[in-house]
């Protein structure tokens, strides 16, 4: 049996922030919903493109040489070996594409590294 | 520079249907929008998953032995292999994300291939 996913339901299941839950699975890469407020650190994937789809709210992709402001119904897709840092204002709730292999600290180790994502 | 997209404003630079137009590119897949309304026909893509979202409208998946409605804010996933048939009573807009590889008809080739997509 194939199950479709319904982005709202999936997010009406959980509230803690900057914990990626995995929400489909496709050619190596995971679909994932992630709720985030405030900061997160800069970083960069060194072998993976990533991608964030605004569902919710406004997030702010803070990079090197520029600021973009993703609004609902945008995405934006960050390169590999790109430093970033995105930024929430209010809570923002995401879609995101990444291969399996991503780590959502990506380069850097700390408290709010998530090993192992969880289904949902 | 990296730039963000809009997904309404590139839905409004295109009017045809069953011709999926190229939005961003990640880990060797494409992000696709496309226009669809009335039936597609029968084929499955042999090495690709494919994933669908809706950004408006309802679309209707049949599959060899289930039929799947799915609505503005829900995706589907078909695996390789799967044969599919997508149905659109009223015009739907989708969102596509598959590997550069995929040809939208997959193994059949029909006035409806499309071989080589255009980006907007």
């Amino acid at each position: 049996m194939i199950s479709k996913v319904n982005l709202k339901e999936k997010l009406s299941l959980f509230d803690d922030r900057w914990s990626p839950k995995i929400v489909g699975e496709l050619n190596d890469s995971y679909v994932k919903l992630v709720k985030v407020k405030g900061e997160f650190h800069w970083h960069h994937h060194a072998n993976e493109d990533e991608l964030f789809l605004v569902l919710k709210g406004r997030l702010l992709m803070k990079l090197q040489y520029q600021e973009l402001w993703i609004e609902e119904g945008e995405f934006v897709i960050i390169p590999k070996g790109v430093e970033h840092l995105p930024v929430a204002e209010e809570e923002v709730h995401l879609m995101l594409l990444e291969p399996k292999s991503t780590l959502n600290t990506g380069n850097v180790r700390s408290e709010r590294t998530i090993d192992n994502p969880a289904w949902i």
